[in-house]
């Protein structure tokens, strides 16, 4: 990037120099960048910086700007500018407080356009927004970090779906050792919410991480996770289906069939699909599923209708089915949670934060009682927080430990 | 995200009204995405529209900014600002002319400030910065875009390298059909260049679209592609390695071992690795290795080095070794070029753009005619452009369809 700055800004006056420096660049390798260049100015600061206390130091250069602010995901209200402050140097600067260990999310507003920062290189989209991403170390984020540990290979597979009647990507981790292994491996199946897709549980969920880090440390039994779309119109994540970009990721749930249940009931195909590829134990007690809001009323669901599929259940700040729907899928759900219940599981966990601003908290641990009265080994787990990732993370932190043992 | 928004919005004044929209949403299936929103106005337009005619209108709300311009990598002089004009209410806007076909990547420069497209969610991260995408239909870009065709999986498989003394990731293709195939693939080696990694070639370079539409058409053999980290120091990606964010990908080749050629000489060990985990045939003739800028080099030093292993060579706008260099690699680099050429191969195939800036179409014209006279297949391809992306697909096009025939 550098090479090209130089090149642009030179031409014509200082050609020769510019030239030279080209050639003295170019015989070790080339710049494989094009020639889109940041201002000048993005390239001369570094943000953030996470400083020893943990406190975050964020710089913009923007000498032009009238304001400049950080929203971050830590602020106690979410969502809510911190304005930066200008220095003489036209460098827009701020300091959080000392923040706890977590994996946070950020943009800047300039002069009221909300944008990622310009210096870091390194984003997460979430829904349809492109955020700015740091980590404070510590107990929660290490989980989400590479350590020099055995890494565990990841894979974006395409399985036939004849009750959708499409090709469909699924994401899938493979524990380490898993190609020299002899054994067969239990599986987790893990869901994602509303406006997510297969790419959301690895992308903001760190499973890769979380997995091999667990693993690592004995704390997990060696696991696939796979890591279906729950779009039942879509093939795969948006930009990766036959729509390309014309399939523009939103926070909505109008997505065609998205309150039919078909997705929930051709999930068997899924299943088999695995269970067909990969060295599994293909039986329920080595099978979960686990999911968050949209993606743990599916496995409310799928786990309901298919009661001899998965001995662990996990509901992380779930939604729940309607009741008078008259989908297959969830008529008389609650029929079929006694039989569920009956037949038997292993482990039905359900998780929630005090402050989901769905105001399901209380219906979370309302049905964590009731699956408890049926008999069956329940726990209900209250955090912090509302319907955010960071929770979302804790509840896999939480809940894979306690699979397959 | 408007959930979101709406509930920060109207807490307090109409927090009722708002608490009934959310209980009627949040049956269906609950918002996943954090909120952390982005500035209301930014989700009221739509950008950027890709019109009949192929021209391209981007939109950015943005009534506080003094000037807004687009920096796009269309324009004759790449780089360059094209101001947006300011309608009365607030959205700036631009129009291009017709584009041709092509993957485009931009940013709007906002009071001095470059940023990603607020309302585009699609983006792609080269180098140390993170571009808004959109594609112009037709000849090329119908290559880069997903279709109704078998797709290949794709993996992200960890090796270990012993003379590197580190687990090291490879990005794997394998063309549809490769799970269920009792035969064995010829393979592709897929180097980036300088300031990538293993994801560039996917991310930026299309293979795995290329290789799916290329392959359904019948146009290229079906085979796998092999995509390593070619930057000898780093396990991975920036990201992706246990130095986690503070690796921060940067356009420079001072990446520690960029220069020793020790990567080049430890290649053999990721052919081992792929002959032993994937189904290939292991041999010369079913073995191509091609690659870009720094990638280029890399592929004529390993050919070079190791002239039994591949039958085809593709350099891409490629920098060539130092002949003084003391390193193993490229030491005698002319007189193993000599004893390839001896052994033979089927296919040399150099392409660089005449407008390269780094100089290196003449020199690369020049070591096609030194291969030539040596007495190999050789193939010299003048591009128009430089030293971009849209080269280097458009190399893979040509050069893909000509293996393993």
């Amino acid at each position: 990037m550098i090479v090209t700055c130089i090149f642009l800004s030179f031409t014509n006056m200082k050609q020769t120099i510019a030239h030279i420096l080209l050639l003295l660049l170019s015989w070790t390798g080339l710049a494989a960048q094009q020639n889109v260049g940041p201002a000048a100015s993005a390239a001369t600061v570094t943000s953030p910086v996470v400083n020893e206390n943990n406190t975050v130091t964020f710089r913009l250069a923007a000498p032009k700007a009238k304001s400049v602010a950080v929203i971050g995901d830590w602020t106690e209200k979410a969502g809510a500018d911190i304005p930066m402050k200008k220095g003489k140097d036209g460098v827009w600067t701020l300091t959080t407080a000392p923040l706890s260990s977590e994996m946070y999310t950020y943009r800047f507003v300039v002069d009221g356009v909300t944008v990622i920062d310009p210096a870091n290189p390194f984003t997460r989209r979430d829904v349809n927004s492109v955020f700015s991403i740091f980590y404070i170390n510590g107990p929660q984020a290490d989980y989400y970090q590479v350590h020099d540990v055995p890494h565990g290979n990841v894979e974006q597979v395409w399985y036939h779906s004849d009750r959708l009647n499409m090709s469909r990507r699924i994401q899938v981790y493979l524990p380490a050792g898993y190609d020299k292994a002899r054994t067969n491996y239990p599986v987790l199946y893990l869901l994602h919410g509303s406006g997510g897709d297969e790419n959301a549980w690895m992308e903001l969920g760190h499973v890769s991480r979380i997995m091999d880090n667990l693993i690592a440390q004995g704390k997990a039994e060696p696991m696939i996770v796979v890591m279906p779309n729950g779009n039942s119109s879509k093939q795969a994540a948006p930009g990766e289906t036959s729509e390309n970009l014309s399939y523009r990721p939103a926070m909505t749930n109008r997505l065609p069939g998205i309150k039919d249940g078909e997705y929930e009931l051709s999930f068997p195909e899924i299943v088999a699909f695995i269970d067909q590829h990969y060295k599994t134990v293909a039986d329920k007690k080595h099978r979960a599923i686990a999911g968050l809001s949209m993606g743990g009323k599916h496995s409310l669901t799928i786990s309901a209708n298919f009661p001899d599929m998965f001995d662990y259940i996990g509901l992380f700040s779930a939604g729940f089915p309607k009741k008078e729907s008259q989908y297959e899928a969830v008529r008389d759900i609650d029929a079929k949670l006694k039989v569920q219940a009956e037949k038997g599981y292993r482990l039905y966990w359900v998780g929630c934060g005090v402050d989901d601003q769905f105001d399901i908290h209380d219906p979370a641990r309302a049905f964590a009682e009731k699956m408890q009265a049926m008999g069956g080994n329940t726990e209900f787990h209250s955090s912090s927080k509302g319907h955010v990732w960071s929770n979302w993370r804790q509840y896999l932190l939480d809940f894979a430990p306690k699979l397959f043992k």
